[in-house]
């Protein structure tokens, strides 16, 4: 059966990205694109057999593409089929916009999967995947598919490499059904020995760097001028990046390490090593490790690169210095101030830096540079023929330690500029008549105001992304943090004659620090993490909210994160159009860190604030809003008015030293304990701890 | 059809490395093992129909493999199948060792045929070659069986590790007969911003780095004892890599680059980096690259590996005091004096250290430990979970720079040693009577007295090395360098009335040193490269002696380093025979260095010795000697009694300075130039230099 290609027949596009476009795709390779012989590479097209030897012919359903003329793709050609790509590297966003300017002026479906049948075969798999995601995303007559998840095309960007070899054999010796699962080991990347290793459940977590990719893919800093233009996206990369830091502190506190030290002079070694032990099926190498050690220095002409640590201190210090007299400076040489509510989106673009940045000559392009003068400190001059390593590519520069010290340069420079503005007073903090009276943390089976963490097994499909294996599916099978679900129950007092509508703030941070002892509110603040955000309305006399976990603001749902497309494929409009902005997000299983087998002391925070003050006049029926502190609205404002991480945005006004002091009564904490199981349990849930030891 | 196990079946054990047993063997995949249920994984017997499934079924000729009763393989097995093996790490001798055993104990080739199926599937892939090589070199009912070269096996540890993707792809794409050959660039492990890539045509040639594996393989330094106490193997330790250091600062001078500087200081960083590019795929990970500027340190506990920098310089303190006082100190106190004849093999012995090493409390293990510091100076406490680099493994170590700044190390200790002898005065280097009057070097098209150099490219297998992939050849196209093949014309005076046999010592070395100055003797005497040893005899009179290159004592034939199994399986008896130990030899493609574009100037050293004081009384009819030089002959004693190395092996007597001052009537120099032609011919001989530029 042969038929005209459907806007659906995109995502087939994805699989297996190293296969022809002509072989078989879907689970079961029951379904295969027709294309015109001129589409199809050299020597491909002159011996038309293979077509059908490769299995195509014994496809069920049949995809007839039509013909297109093939542009000039000498940019996107830039990178070469096997390198690795990066959109930190100059010449690479170069190629990137080039090919997204061609998906996007396709003027319909049809025209669209010629064109992608024509540049698979032509152009660097990754970018080109990377480019068809972002043209998916913002097309108007694609916008509603949903793009298969990073993982599933490009696995080896996530999983430990030797998984690779042994899932090829498990597929080839075994057939689809008898397959067994290939258990990932926790700890593949290093032991115990390597202190910063403690955190890798963290660091190497899936779902974290799925969503971290997934962010940069629906706020790119770089391509056509209204793909990134969006609504407070400086801010957000603020925000998004304070609130991961905020979280690794976190981590890193239940875990008996320090906070992050700050990668202040880059001229220092770094002590910090990471051996990825990534494959990069692409470029048929490794993600390159970075040894403990090692120096900055790029001057990379293959590349056309050429990062000086100068340029970089000098960007720095013009920008601690528009911070410190308020303003910038304007091409025109006029100054702007960084104001209360813009200044932080300001910075945030100066700093990333994207195209959005307003004078980029001065202030140059740091935070992308320092990623890939990290990423590249391995072979500065490129003697080595050597790529970029996981700091270079948002889908994998979580996994590394250093990117976590760079981020706290990073946050420490947007603190600085917070710094500057002025401390919220009471009175842009109270809900007049509002009093949060209590707040309970409640869970089947838990200690009233204790979160139970654990490890659960879960499988995710690698079938995708292995070219020339036999079909159907095989599984690795990851060790993840996990947490009991629960439920907020806050009871408020609604002190006035009427309804009143407030926007419920949920927070925690540990009680002490490094030391045991309780923290000062300056320094805890930075530690809040967002559990959730929601709008309630507050009948008069007393109220109790409830508010499940799973609601959160911040966290995808785990099976968005690592959605099945078999099992779980939507089948009606909104839950279609729904998923690709859902598709960022904080990945729920992370909501809550894994605290301690001895409790872990928290405070947990709830605020009520005048909806009046924070609403946006927007409707965001039908819009996936799911991750929406972290990620936005798709093509709506940032659906909160207060600057993000309100109230903790600010230093503290005069007297507040403890959290205590901080609080106004539409405000309350509730002293929490984070307690860590110590059990794992199976994919099905069952509890296998006494087996594993 | 079904037959018995024959000898020859094992060759077959070496396919895919990491397929099951029962998959189809051979080129086509015609025959295949029918294996006992017992032997094969508990996986795999439940389900026989996997065995017919994976295509053996269709085989043409089967193979009955008995049952065997499974020993206990817990010490092989203490090295995982997906570790990486180096016989360098003394807990991977101890596997080694046992499984030798173990093969060397079955009573006859089907019970052997029995265990190598039930071990290749329990044990890891390369520990299992291994031990399997040096059985089948041992065992009297195998020794004349050919062992295939480890590139087909192990293609991944000789070839770019990008190549095993494309050749995957090529094989299923592609029928086998329309595939392309890959062609793996000259320069993929680094570019000419580092100096001493201008070798890597050198280090990284296949057939150098086969030829020191096979070395290994023929003179293991560790087993059972009567595998490795061969006849002056100390001393041909200390040859073999004299030359390899001689050829070396040979190929480096005709690059413009000063000889290799020693590797003195243990515990300065070392500058040199090395990324080597290549996969493990029995690891699923690639060799670790070592960065510039590292640091050596090892203590390992989960290699069961502490190597203190302190215990290396002990021991190599008191190798120097032994060469000073001349004399060893035994186990019960006793002094040994290193004589002029057997002092070297014991340093030899003592250096590398081999088991015969007579007192390794004392001396230590120093060269194969420094082995294991380099190796593991990426990761000297295993945090991140790191195997060794390159350096570890006798197959791949000569491609790393390091490797010949260690050796320039080791061979300065032997000669130290060497300056403690009596120099030859002329009575041990004059042969009365005969007087050598001429030399010319003759080849077709080339100037008289002229080598003439140029790139080749050349096709090998990988298939027989990449489990999973369809059946049938695919080839990478590698180019190295080759020269035209010449002859040696000699011009012989005998000055007696009788017939006279001698020895021809036939060597050559550059004229100029760095600097552009003549050499001293005692620098170029280092230099000096072997071409060529044979016996001749001498009639009264004049005498021409003609000798072709390609017979030349050092070097085995092109086929033979690379060797098709399919075109060139040798049929006979004595050509079995001879395959094992004529695996081991120089390349003959790199005989002669790169030379020059504008010529490199050299000199051509040739001496005919007494043959009486040269000879050993043996037969070796049928014993392979094609590269008994550096590879002796197997189950003979070296074939030249003279020390190693002589005439060069020693300080020259006084008086002597210059290369003619050194000259007795017996020798004869002649000078010669090494001019490289920059061609560039294909796998049929045809130049294509212009088509590549």
């Amino acid at each position: 059966m042969a038929r005209r290609p459907q806007s659906k027949d995109l995502v087939l596009m994805f699989d297996r990205p190293q296969e022809p476009i002509f072989m078989p795709k879907g689970d079961d390779g029951n379904i295969a694109f027709d294309i015109p012989t001129e589409l199809l590479g050299n020597r491909i097209n002159t011996d038309m057999g293979i077509v059908d030897r490769l299995g195509a012919s014994q496809a069920d359903e049949h995809i007839s593409v039509g013909s297109i003329a093939i542009p000039d793709l000498s940019i996107p050609q830039l990178l070469s089929r096997d390198q690795n790509f990066s959109l930190f590297i100059p010449l690479h966003r170069r190629a990137a916009a080039r090919l997204i300017e061609i998906f996007m002026g396709m003027r319909n479906i049809e025209d669209l999967i010629s064109m992608c049948a024509a540049c698979r075969e032509r152009v660097n798999p990754y970018l080109f995947n990377y480019a068809l995601s972002v043209a998916i995303l913002h097309r108007p007559d694609t916008r509603n598919l949903q793009i298969p998840p990073l993982f599933e095309s490009f696995p080896d960007k996530f999983v430990d490499g030797a998984i690779f070899g042994k899932a090829r054999q498990e597929t080839e010796i075994f057939q689809s059904g008898s397959r067994q699962p290939l258990e990932i080991p926790m700890d593949y990347t290093a032991s115990d020995l390597d202190i910063e290793h403690r955190l890798a459940y963290f660091r190497e977590d899936l779902g974290i760097n799925l969503h971290h990719w997934h962010w940069h893919l629906v706020y790119p800093f770089s391509g056509p001028r209204n793909l990134v233009d969006k609504n407070r996206r400086g801010e957000l990369f603020y925000y998004m990046h304070q609130q991961i830091m905020a979280r690794y502190n976190f981590e890193r506190l239940c875990n008996k390490l320090g906070r992050v030290i700050r990668f202040l002079n880059w001229r220092d070694p770094i002590p910090e090593g990471y051996f990825p032990k990534l494959d990069s099926l692409v470029a048929s190498r490794v993600w390159p490790p970075r040894h403990a050690n090692a120096l900055l220095r790029c001057n990379r002409e293959v590349d056309q690169l050429r990062v000086d640590i100068q340029d970089c201190e000098r960007w720095r210090d013009r920008m601690f210095e528009a911070i410190h007299l308020g303003s910038i400076v304007l091409p025109d040489g006029k100054r702007q101030n960084l104001t209360e509510e813009g200044g932080i989106d300001i910075l945030g673009n100066i700093m990333e830096a994207s195209i959005l940045s307003p004078n980029q000559n001065l202030y140059g392009d740091l935070h992308n540079l320092i990623h890939v003068l990290i990423g590249l400190c391995h072979d500065p001059d490129a003697r080595n023929l050597e790529t970029f390593s996981t700091i270079g590519d948002p889908a994998t520069a979580m996994r590394d330690p250093i990117f976590y010290r760079l981020h706290a340069f990073v946050d420490d420079v947007f603190q600085e500029h917070k710094a500057t503005l002025p401390p919220y007073e009471t009175n842009r903090l109270n809900y007049n008549g509002i009093t949060v009276r209590g707040v309970d943390v409640v869970s089947q089976g838990v200690p009233r105001n204790e979160f139970k963490t654990f490890w659960k097994k879960d499988d995710v499909d690698l079938s995708r992304g292995i070219d020339f294996t036999p079909r159907g599916n095989v599984f690795a099978r990851f060790t993840h943090l996990q947490h009991t679900e629960f439920t907020y129950r806050i009871q408020v007092e609604n002190n006035t004659n009427s309804d009143k509508i407030g926007t419920v703030r949920i927070f925690l941070a540990p009680k002490f620090d490094e030391r045991g002892v309780n923290m000062v509110f300056r320094d805890q603040r930075l530690l809040f993490i967002e559990l959730d955000k929601f709008t309630t309305t507050l009948k008069p006399k007393t109220n109790t909210i409830e508010r499940k976990s799973t609601d959160s603001s911040v966290t995808i749902p785990f099976e968005r994160t690592f959605r099945d497309l078999q099992s779980n494929r939507p089948s009606g409009g909104t839950q279609l159009e729904a998923f690709n902005f859902c598709g960022c997000g904080w990945p729920h299983h992370m909501l809550i860190p894994k605290g301690t087998p001895e409790g872990f002391s928290c405070q947990l925070f709830v605020m009520i604030s005048n909806y009046d003050d924070d609403k946006i006049n927007q409707s965001t029926e039908g819009a996936c809003a799911d991750a929406a502190s972290y990620c936005g609205i798709r093509d709506k404002l940032y659906p909160d008015k207060r600057s993000m991480g309100y109230p903790f945005d600010r230093v503290p006004r005069s007297g507040v030293n403890t959290l205590q002091d901080f609080l106004t009564p539409n405000m309350f904490v509730q002293n929490v304990t984070i307690r860590f199981s110590g059990q794992t349990f199976d994919v099905q849930g069952a509890d296998i701890t006494n087996a594993l030891t």
